[in-house]
């Protein structure tokens, strides 16, 4: 009667899946690896789980088959919107954690979006298309600017920690305590979500890093960015529910904000036809921005998974232990 | 006989101008201020600089109505570049000092095109243009990445301050001495320019940040990129005449590199027919990296301008004195 792990996965590298396999046998466990890029390896997983103590994996869909030895899923992903329906577990003894390790990644890629927008990348994208020599847009930056994230989990507070960095002005977080509840705290103040039609209008961007629960749905809509600032950029990296894109693409296209950077969307993959497609100054990304493919966001998941698994064995407490029916 | 300031600009903002007439009346000197994107302004500046003490533009083809009172041309660029020929100065004791302020601008547009094809935005570009919804193209990321920066005056001293601010591994600096002269050193190691061959190879990227010099010619060229890591990027926001653009152009299309984004070139404009436009995952910007529509550097030109003039009024040696002969 071994106790069994089964390692659900589309990115791991053999050296990882070394690490987990090493670590786990000294802590009394057994592994079995599926790699979800490989024709035929999702079913074996599947199949696999019917016996496992833990799951280690991205979906619920890998519980479907059966898995009533189950006691702790691990879910690769920061978000669990996907759990809140309890029937998705198989017993209602099932542990449920996240990932928190797409900070970094997300941090970079805001970065990277917030100057692109305001530097006018997308403009000189199209004079270099066409060879020219067009010069002197006028630009904005991040020195000196102003910043509202809505959001002060892993992805608030690092992307916080990077615009700091980056010498930014005052960067302000919003969540419902109006308490920071991390390690290091990177931002100038943090106010409770009641207050934030009041802080709209004194950022340069509005920064939206919120997991989908009921009332983040639409914090930004014509009401809110009415109250924002001429001019000003947004950026979505949470969840596409926090955004009423018909609102956005009014005031892109009337030129209300200077620009708006998404990366996730009301519905994904978003529609062909869908006229978030077309908006002015819009940046879209196809939901990459905390792309697992980043070196460090792999091994941070595995040692992430690692630490809990540690825990687990001795009976402590989960670091990544989330309430399904909160969302987060 | 009052003290003469002449102005030629083609960014500052009427409070900037303000600011600097203000400043001069109290050390003694008149302003007469000409903005160059106003027709006829140009010429009018010309004319008033035969009666100047002191002038304050971009381009030594300000001097050339001939300006015998002149002692000091404070140049609003960093590049002096065109400075070297001393037939350019009506008499031989005209004091040159650059303006050393573009650094903040500049390390963001760096941070920005790493970002950019670190995170084959590129390729997301073209993707998003098709309104697919291809994911998880293999990415890199500052964090704990090592970086190589060519230059550790104001650009590269700011650019390596960001990418630490980003969380970057090892930041090391070249410079022809290997010693800091800044004041706050954020580099993790500076080493002689001497050393340049063997740390080529210890950088996911090399950035380069040097002005226009003669032993600054093609540093990077087919032995030095041969000597760069497998995938490695690079960036150039210093002059276009650092980077042997053919050697790099075999480079990027036989997939040495994983990408480059230069904003300076070996000709500028860049012609329509140069091979550089088709170069297989290149990041083209028009010489903007250092844009002086960002309102931090319109004021922190003006800043540095006003400090030494100061210096000037009290028989001080300048801030920003450089040797045109040296070039910085």
């Amino acid at each position: 009667m071994d106790r069994l792990i089964v390692v659900h996965h589309e990115f791991f590298e053999p050296e990882l899946i070394g690490r987990i396999t090493e670590r786990a046998a000294e802590l009394g466990f057994r592994v079995l690896a599926f790699d979800g890029r490989v024709p035929g390896e999702k079913e074996k997983g599947r199949d696999a789980v019917k016996d496992a103590e833990i799951l280690y994996a991205f979906s619920p869909r890998m519980l479907r088959a059966g898995s009533e030895k189950l006691k702790w899923f691990c879910c690769m992903s920061a978000g669990v919107d996907l759990f809140t329906d309890p029937s998705v577990f198989p017993n209602p003894g099932v542990m449920l954690t996240n990932s928190n390790v797409y900070g970094p990644a997300i941090a970079e890629h805001v970065v990277m979006a917030l100057l692109m927008m305001m530097r006018k990348m997308n403009a000189y994208g199209e004079i270099v298309r066409e060879r020219k020599w067009t010069r002197n847009l006028p630009i904005d930056g991040i020195i000196e600017n102003s910043f509202l994230i809505v959001g002060t989990g892993n992805l608030g507070t690092n992307i916080a920690s990077r615009l700091k960095g980056m010498r930014a002005g005052r960067v302000i977080g919003v969540n419902r305590s109006g308490v920071f509840r991390g390690e290091e705290n990177p931002f100038d103040a943090i106010r409770p979500i009641g207050e934030l039609d009041g802080l709209l209008g004194e950022a340069g961007a509005v920064i939206l890093a919120v997991p989908k629960l009921g009332d983040t749905t639409r914090i930004i809509n014509a009401d809110t960015i009415a109250r924002m600032r001429d001019g000003a950029y947004l950026v979505n990296v949470g969840r596409g529910n926090a955004v009423d894109q018909a609102a956005l693409i009014e005031a892109l296209n009337g030129g209300k904000l200077a620009g708006a950077a998404l990366d996730v969307f009301e519905t994904e993959p978003v529609p062909p036809d869908d006229p978030i497609w077309d908006a002015k100054n819009i940046l879209i990304t196809p939901h990459v921005s905390g792309d697992t493919s980043l070196p460090y966001t792999r091994r941070a998941n595995v040692e992430r998974f690692l630490a809990d698994l540690e825990r687990y064995a001795k009976g402590e407490p989960l670091l990544g232990l989330v309430d399904p029916k909160r969302g987060y």
